[in-house]
């Protein structure tokens, strides 16, 4: 979808929801103000690939849900981490309702939100949904993705990698403890849990720099751990 | 240098100083025992190389100055960072007389500790000290130099990139506030500071991924912050 030319009130909602945003969401790269134009500017893309099959999607919901996904933030090495996603969602409901949201696509909103997130194992029903979630998952791809599950591993203490087999060659993967065990864990099996055509293949593209890091690794490891015990 | 050909008391006292480091060394990624055996490794590379055009090189001092040479951590954000390296230097020479190491090779082990650091802002003067700053040096670039530096930023809090001008194109850059600024400022302008040959041509395929990175980062964020205010 082209942004200039979806309806006011779509572009109007954005500003609400970004002013909100300014003065509530934490200062943490992972998940700032720019994360959250990083995924409308991705359901935009989404959208208007879809949209060109004839799909049905609401710009509203998805203005909503990609502005307001985030607004519980729970440490990734909280158990409470998988509920996450349904207090955001509550929250999303809360500042609606306050600022005077169309009622009746609240319980959408809702949804896209709760679904979104990796941890909640919800399916996505909607389109909306759909899109929400695969726009999210892209940002946790490309250069950026890979920064901040770094960052994010830093600031958990997490080590960075396994340093006799970084790629868990001969090993079970322990992403609790180290960073790339994460990245081998859950962000690079994203592209094949896309839910739309356009969304996975986006993640292709954006996964090739974490693949190209990924190898690497092994390879810095293998040459320079020669002596190793 | 192969290893199995170095003099035996290269071994001998590479083993002293992996128990010694074992059990004092900290457990931040950065730094760990597996940090001194890929610059050790670095530095028989290096060494090889030079050893190739008949330059005089002495294994003990190297290897002693590899795996002592970040004997004192002072976090990068501490005004006494500048001080780390001399304070490493003094402790690895009590450590080196406390363990009746050759007592006429301390001085130039010292002088390399000490000048390979960064921020020390002392001229490497001898081979060995070169060729440790250089071996240290390729640590901090490659997919692990990439790591490294991200985590650390997690560690320090500091944010990821300028989410409007990641590689500061159109204003100074601001380490201490952006990890990416960090890699800008310090990390890809290593191969140009590199004091060996060998060293600048490993460096300089180490940078690859990083330019990688950075490249690709730029354009998601030039994609993605279509809609930044």
């Amino acid at each position: 979808m082209e942004e200039q030319l979806l309806p006011p009130n779509v572009l109007k909602w954005r500003s609400v929801f970004v002013d909100y945003l300014t003065v509530q969401v934490s200062n943490d790269s992972a998940h700032d103000i720019y994360h959250h134009h990083r995924v409308w500017q991705h359901c935009l893309t989404i959208a208007q690939t879809l949209a060109e099959s004839n799909a049905k999607i609401d710009p509203l919901i998805l203005v909503a849900a990609a502005y307001l996904h985030d607004l519980v933030n729970v440490p990734k090495n909280s158990p409470n981490r998988s509920i996450a996603s349904r207090l955001s969602a509550e929250k999303a409901r809360d500042v609606l309702l306050v600022q005077g949201f169309p009622k009746q696509k609240i319980g959408a909103i809702e949804h896209a939100i709760e679904s979104h997130s990796f941890s909640a194992n919800i399916p996505p029903i909607t389109i909306e949904a759909k899109i929400i979630q695969d726009a999210d998952r892209l940002d946790a791809l490309g250069a950026i993705g890979l920064a901040r599950v770094l960052c994010i591993s830093g600031q958990l203490n997490r080590q960075m990698f396994h340093p006799g087999d970084p790629l868990a060659r001969n090993r079970a993967l322990d992403e609790s403890t180290y960073a790339v065990d994460h990245i081998l864990r859950k962000i690079i099996r994203l592209p094949g849990e896309m839910n739309t055509e356009c969304g996975r293949t986006l993640a292709d593209e954006h996964t090739k720099i974490i693949h190209d890091f990924l190898s690497e690794l092994e390879l810095e490891v293998g040459i320079r751990n020669g002596q190793v015990e």
